[in-house]
């Protein structure tokens, strides 16, 4: 099944339920930042052996964590008219120019000044 | 492109740049988490009307925000050894179980007391 | 009681469990972003009629939520030495040089514009 | 200064902007749940040094970030009719109760058992 069919199969779930009135763009936002939320939870306090343990242990509440954000983004993107995939390959491709590998290759500090998720 | 195509392709970026170092479950989880919020933030004190126009006034970086948080939710799946569409797909069938469409229809009441994101 | 005389019971109930080798500050600053999302969480879904009918039954939880992230955030504030309420102080005189009243009073345009979170 | 004169100070500033209108319980919410993630952000990527360098760089910014986190909470508690030092003194009393200090005392497996930001 490919990413058109699946987002087939969310379209159909939520018009079965007649919950497109609730997934208005601002609470489709809230819903993925709080799903995601659930899923850092699950390291909390966990040092990197910890994590590895963890993703061992709740494998299943975890592939279920990340499921549910890749759902709502899907159909947010969906909603809005976009490509998820074109729009991905798009920034793959900005994500390129920005971040030049020569430039940044390797090094922590690099990867900090340029790499933050608020640039 | 289809998702696989993708996944290479954020592999690659990554790789150049010796960035899986920096790639653990717990900053990804962070990461997407961060990502969300900046998506969230385009709607923060906004009206339905308000958040119509901001999604015209600002599509290009709408659409940016949504693909940054694919990109990253992409990886750690692949990271995790999680087929991404598999998961999602077998998250629809649970939910189309737990939220049987004549129970939960069109009712704010009834979306809210079952579909809560913690649920 | 005081801020102060609360920090001081704060430090009390971690240092009996001995949880300050789990308080770091990254930690310290995911613990008090769950938090805040199961704040948002009860809001999800809701217009604003609705939300006013979830704070009045739902006003212990909401105000359970509330002192969590108030509570991780005066003890992540003490750990690093600031003192909040000056903070709060100096942030807030910061802010009235930002957005001086008479350019930004009661338009939700200006308020976005110069008032949006990330600024 | 104290607590109750700071909230004195956070109610004229908005209310000299006339920005109640935009300071739902909803709204004032997701501004929670966004300014944790801007302080969270400094610590995006970064492992145990990283962080510690990072305060002392960016001292005054990450004091910013708890500021604003700060004065949105109190504003809601405020606005809800909450009084934020007694809803912190009840939910260590409650949390007191619920992780029994001979019971949880040092342990990373007791401490996630009991300690989770969702329990």
């Amino acid at each position: 099944m490919n990413l058109e069919e699946i987002t087939d199969k969310i379209r159909s779930f939520r018009d079965e339920r007649d919950w497109s009135q609730f997934h208005n763009p601002k609470d489709m936002a809230i819903a993925i930042s709080l799903e995601a939320g659930e899923l850092l939870e699950h390291f909390l306090w966990k040092n990197p052996e910890e994590v590895e343990e963890r993703i061992v242990e709740r494998r299943g509440e975890i592939q279920s964590e990340i499921a549910d954000i890749a759902i709502y983004l899907t159909e947010l993107a969906d909603n809005l008219g976009i490509d998820l995939l074109k729009a991905m390959e798009e920034k793959i491709r900005v994500n390129a120019e920005k971040y030049p590998a020569e430039r940044v290759r390797g090094s922590s500090k690099k990867y900090t000044e340029y790499g933050e998720a608020s640039e």
